[in-house]
């Protein structure tokens, strides 16, 4: 009889270890249960499809249920709720259609994802109001813009999906307001980009309100108002982006531990406080690189390789998952944005550094080299070791040079170090000196 | 009475080093000499000179040379040409418009460059025939290819720049043969991307004649065709490009030894054998950060970055002039191209290394988002340590995430490090796995 490996919830952490363990083990039994309907689909393209980039929801689904069961052998039960777990006993209980059930575990992933954040707002359950973090929510947005005659978008949250979704309703010819809290959109890239994504978005049409707390909704079984503690703007559709929760409930009531960022805490390799019952993605932390601490990175490149770490390791290869520097990148309209590291200067206080930074623009081409356009680069260093501690880069062309600066932390390398990369010169590419090198040239400067 | 620091070669490395000492301290003599009338000017932009992207030859100067001295306060000769270097005295020999003059210094940097190399062709003298490594010649092609009414050009050789020459000519509305006696074009890239680019070259018009030597220039005067072993083809103009040489003559006469690789041998602070004696640029060598060996890297980057420390180092605070990775980059019509590190697997066991190679293809979007290319990466890896060597991409779009790669190899990452590192995902910019992340994990698949 060969072991059993059950993985809970079906997307890109849970889908990337059950392929895996698989591939690796193909007497291991994988079961997948996951709650809803959809498995393995790209999140992160959703406001694409509600722009219309993207033509079919089905197309954001990277393997399709039926591949995973007839080409990879992998047991996927879609509507299939795991709502216990006995560690006891090594089973899981699993609510269907058709009832409940247990399964025998040696192995089990919690893979459980997280929930967009719903603030205690009035008027949340007005139709017409949407958070979107499922398939199902990109699904019902798209039908609700493309068969009523509106003209008002409210974005709540100026976070990456704020912004994409402010991008995709302008794009379908709405009056796009943005709301957000704190003083900038962007909250996780600091400043310099905060304010230059600002600009491009008021550029485009957006109405920005920083510092505006939205109150609730109004309206009379639709919502039509977005209610703001001195006065109420007309919406004819709301979206919120305010965030997400990790799905931590499950591992909670079974005395798995939760981290200090209050998702699921783990090893190296993606361990829980139960050697047997490991944790990946949205719902669990990843290691920081800079800092070493534990970080909470609800993102898919996470999610996808901690899963994939772990379904190797549960096929008795032990295989770490692998630090986060928290990269992120995200299209504003014109404008690419993107972050890695430690960026906010308190931040790197608070884990032990004394940061510095330097913020200069730069060609992303020679100067005589027709269409460059200019990138802002932002670099931090801890002063006393030089250490590199994160940076961020906007601008119209070149925002994946990020991954430059991203390289460099999984490398632990010094801005020294950094500014001594050999990077790639041709004029049609880049002057002679990189934007990365010169900001890591001038932080270099300050260090010394 | 202040030092004097005499630089030898007024472009990239000898400016870098002049501008940079001064600024590190201002009572510093700094003399340049330049033989010829142009100096900083960026010589990787004469094909797009010629090609008609960039109107005038003057807008490829970085810094003029009224700014050299009047704004840096540099005391720059041009038309003064260093002949001799006394060692004992030191002093160096400087003959200009005006007569012989003996210049004292206390250090003193060798920046003399390299020159086009000239194979034994006959025909050589004919008009019509030029190579490019200077903005003299750059002006000379462009006024011949304008001036007349010419039909063939043919390019020699297959390197950056034959392709960039044949993409500039063919912009011109020349039918372009390109000459290349080796089986491949950009052998330092490797076969994968040579035989893309070769593919591109022809959809692009180019007639590509490969294991092709040419023998000589025939015409009357002027040329009109190229000499092959058993054929003649017409041209109405030739651009030879095969490679540079190490300009040497001046130190190697001082008895400033060279290195294996026939250019100046330095040490990690850009010194000769005379402690007092300094080389940099494309006529000095550099370490290779993989081999950890001497390396001769004739571009843009090493030779700014080496004369900088040089710059820094004289003023009393000495500097690494950092490795060379060896990369490049080149655009050939739509593809760009690039390389890092070791990419041959014979130059590989050379230098100690057991060399395993993956080469996969992806897209450099999410599969669903429009507009995606693909991306051909290769990375090379060594057996036993899993250490990165070196590494290439090619494709319409994203050539420039070969950094990613170049800065792995600066860290001296492993493959396995590489895969773990957090570059930046969305939609628009890249699939959750990027192209280079692929490439690592495939590679990594192989050597475990």
């Amino acid at each position: 009889m060969s072991d059993t490996f059950v993985v809970v919830g079906g997307d890109a952490a849970g889908m990337s270890a059950a392929s895996k363990a698989k591939r690796e083990d193909p007497d291991l039994d994988v079961i997948v249960f996951e709650k809803g309907e959809w498995v393995s689909y790209a999140a992160c393209g959703m406001p694409y499809y509600v722009k219309g980039d993207v033509d079919e929801l089905d197309d954001l689904v990277t393997v399709t249920p039926e591949e995973f069961r007839e080409k990879r052998d992998i047991d996927l039960r879609t509507n299939a709720e795991v709502v216990d777990i006995d560690r006891e006993a090594k089973t899981v209980t699993v609510e269907t259609r058709e009832g409940t059930e247990e399964q025998p575990y040696d192995d089990l992933l919690v893979a459980t994802g997280a929930s967009a954040i719903e603030p205690p707002f009035d008027g949340f359950e007005l139709e017409g109001v949407f958070t979107i973090h499922d398939m199902g929510e990109a699904d019902a947005i798209e039908d609700d813009v493309s068969e009523r005659d509106l003209e008002t978008a409210a974005i709540v949250g100026g976070g990456y999906v704020g912004i994409e979704m402010a991008e995709a309703l302008a794009a379908r010819g709405f009056d796009v307001h943005l709301y957000e809290m704190l003083p900038h959109v962007l909250q996780p890239f600091g400043e310099a980009v905060a304010e230059i994504v600002e600009d491009h978005l008021r550029e485009q049409g957006v109405e920005l309100h920083l510092e505006t707390a939205v109150s609730g909704f109004v309206g009379d079984g639709r919502i039509e108002a977005v209610e703001l503690e001195d006065e109420t703007v007309p919406a004819d559709v709301a979206i919120v982006g305010v965030g997400v929760t990790p799905n931590t409930d499950l591992a909670e009531r079974a005395g798995i531990e939760l981290g200090p960022t209050g998702a699921i805490a783990t090893d190296q390799y993606g361990r829980t406080n139960d050697e047997h019952v490991y944790a990946a993605g949205d719902c669990a932390e990843a290691t920081n690189v800079v800092t070493g601490e534990p970080d909470h990175v609800p993102l898919a490149l996470t999610a996808n390789r901690a899963g994939r770490a772990i379904g190797q390791t549960v096929t008795g290869d032990p295989t770490p998952t692998g630090g986060t520097a928290g990269t992120a990148i995200v299209k504003a309209f014109d404008l690419g944005a993107a972050r890695t590291g430690i960026v906010d200067e308190g931040r790197a206080r608070e884990a032990g550094f004394d940061p510095v930074s330097v913020t200069i623009s730069a060609s992303t081409r020679a100067h005589y080299y027709p269409d460059g356009a200019e990138l802002t680069v932002t670099l931090v260093a801890d002063r006393e070791s030089g250490k590199l501690l994160g940076g961020t880069v906007v601008g119209r062309d070149g925002a994946k040079r990020i991954d430059t600066v991203a390289t460099a932390l999984t490398a632990g390398m010094t801005v020294a170090e950094l500014q001594n990369a050999d990077l790639a010169y041709a004029p049609p590419f880049s002057p002679v000196w990189d934007p990365i090198l010169t900001a890591a040239k001038v932080l270099n400067g300050k260090l010394e």
